[in-house]
């Protein structure tokens, strides 16, 4: 008898049907012997639906009160699958976030758990209970409610799962696994049967599609193993494992991602004096505008270019400020290129291989793609080009990694 | 400085714009130095549709899940209250009824208010808060999310009216007040500028449409001031008060109701035999069926007819019930009528004039309408008459009562 954290995201649970077919899988599992707690999502589109009632109210709508409205979401879906399963005949209990004890602090709209207390739900277990966990939502000490942000409820079942030790946090979604590439844009792409925490951690927009990355970075944290699979078939997804048991086969490149999500912005002939990074950078961070890569090439003259890159949806913002930055530090120019993609090739095999940033650099040369910029990490690089290349970038890697599945999807 | 309680039902907070609507009012009235807790309703029409996903679930929805589901509405509302109040620089909290601590008991679906905790209220008004409570929902001991049936929002506002004190419970809804008869009946009903508790509590259905009995028998133990008025208008509603501020001014007849909502069934020739009540409302009781009067006229043979009333919605049920009872018991025949209406007069007044009764009888013999059933309480007297008599008679008892108004509505 194993202990399974069990995770429906939206398309899962989006009518009554889709839970009732929720039901479906929570009940074999439990046939099967397993105690199991199962957190949901709010139905798919109900999210959106309520913050557009919030901005209907207000402009700016005051946080807290913002994340009491989208509590109900999770509320809802929660509910609604333990009143099936009782019906069915299956005892089984809805808990919120307060009522399981998913304990967070007060940053409303994007909290971040500090404890679960597992004694109710360990308590609802051994009184052969199915534990439904509304996900997503966490009480902070005050007993204010709270969300985890975007995608929080995979954080909550990655949580819950550490709190409770559990054998397997299975993450159902409406995709199968993880991918070697986009499939809609390579379509040579082949699912991964196993992923390292670090991988998913740096293949950005391909697993944060999947996967909330801050469940990623908790599951490693407190080594949950997480499987990603389909609700909708009964095919093995992909496990997402420690560094440790990658082991020996880890790919020398696992994935090619790419993310068009991102903006570039240059300050030419930045006076290069100590400080000035902060000058340039500060306002951005004040206005809770995220930077991502940041590259500065020191030239002959005593002044210096700096480009960086934020998200698309703020370059207009950041590039007013940067205007305003420029003409009091004496940059002599301000530009930028919302018409770009950032294509990365991921894998754990990295560490140990060279070469990979050649034969990354030279089979993008190959195809006159001409790169802006360039960023590592341990097992990541990524460089920006034209966005119009991004999809020829992805399948002209996935070829020279020998990630090619045999034959292509239809 | 006065301490006002408001709730505002489903119909004043139907979407953001009546939401908005309510902030008006509800910042007029902070405005005048007042402090001021709001409690809310769901939007109208929601608490059905989640009723109606629960029964896509399951036939019989589990009762504690059901609250869990149901108690999102609340939430709703009163999440974008306090968003729009603090958007227009008004600050405002929301409290869920476990955070307001309305501590009931744990019969979900229909939980009793055992307990309302101040202190968190009273912290949040002291730091100038508009406190916006989610109506209609508590928590049993364990933490469990209650809901307080049908209506509840105005037992929620009554409760916690009580519990703070409260200088005023006002109920704002979509009639401006309480009228002697129904308006739709009886063109030339009027407004009561006062009606005590007792009175509301005896008006049964005329009463009940615009505040949930239960809230009134609590408005009367803790005696709270109750004003009951429209949400669309600046006119003074409706005072609910205590027997002693009706004074001298209380009218003999204060309304007259009726009620189309019971049906009949008859047994003719009851063995007169000790028990046998017993027997014939014992299985009644079981299936949940409320009776509400009961007539027996014991005959000279030795046995009895007995006449009750149940909803009509459980006239089928009941008369199959005691189509069985009936056989066990030797009773010769047992019928039913669902075309019935009951109609009542109420007053505080009653008390001390005769001939109320006499006046009634008097009044419906003058129009050819016969009695089937009477039934009295110290302020109300209450006869059963064939359904298509009811209008009439409500109009002829209410001009007979010296209720009329001068002039016609529209």
């Amino acid at each position: 008898m194993g202990l399974i954290v069990q995770k429906y995201g939206g398309t899962s649970v989006a009518d009554v049907d889709r839970i009732r077919h929720v039901a479906d899988r929570v009940i074999q599992t439990v046939e099967k012997g397993d105690q199991l707690v199962v957190i949901l999502s709010a139905m798919a589109g109900v999210t959106d639906k309520l913050l557009d009632l919030a901005s209907q109210a207000a402009e700016m709508p005051d946080k807290r009160e913002l994340d009491v409205l989208l509590a109900t979401g999770e509320q809802t879906t929660a509910a609604l699958l333990a009143i099936t399963l009782q019906a069915r005949g299956y005892p089984a209990r809805s808990l919120l976030g307060f009522q399981a004890a998913v304990l967070t602090d007060h940053d409303f709209g994007n909290a971040r758990i500090l404890e679960v207390g597992t004694q109710r739900i360990l308590d609802l277990l051994d009184k052969k209970n199915i534990v439904v966990v509304a996900g997503f939502q966490g009480c902070d000490l005050q007993g204010n409610i709270t969300t985890l942000g975007r995608g929080g409820s995979d954080t909550s079942a990655v949580a819950i799962a550490a709190a409770l030790g559990a054998d397997m946090c299975e993450i159902y979604t409406d995709v199968d696994g993880i991918y070697t590439a986009d499939p809609n844009v390579c379509s040579r792409a082949r699912k991964l049967s196993r992923v390292t925490y670090d991988e998913m951690l740096n293949m950005a927009s391909l697993g944060a599609k999947v996967l909330q990355i801050r469940s990623v970075a908790f599951a490693k944290k407190f080594n949950v193993p997480v499987h990603v699979r389909s609700s909708f078939s009964e095919e093995e997804g992909t496990m997402v494992v420690n560094n440790d048991e990658a082991g020996m086969e880890s790919l020398v490149v696992s994935a090619v991602t790419h993310d068009k999500n991102e903006a570039r912005i240059t300050l030419k002939k930045v006076p290069d004096q100590p400080g000035i990074a902060a000058k340039i950078f500060s306002p951005i961070a004040a206005a809770g505008i995220v930077v991502d890569m940041i590259i500065q090439n020191t030239r002959e003259e005593g002044d210096t270019d700096l480009t960086f890159t934020v998200p698309k949806s703020d370059y207009a913002r950041a590039l007013k400020i940067e205007e305003k930055i420029a003409a009091e530090i004496g940059a002599e120019q301000v530009y930028g290129d919302r018409d770009i993609a950032k294509i990365s090739v991921v894998g754990m095999g990295m560490k140990n291989h060279s070469g990979v940033a050649a034969t990354m650099f030279n089979t993008l040369a190959r195809e006159n793609i001409n790169i802006h910029m360039i960023t590592t990490s341990e097992i990541r690089i990524s460089c920006v080009v034209d966005e119009k290349y991004a999809e020829l970038a992805v399948r002209v890697l996935h070829t020279a990694f020998g990630l090619d599945t045999e034959e292509e999807r239809d």
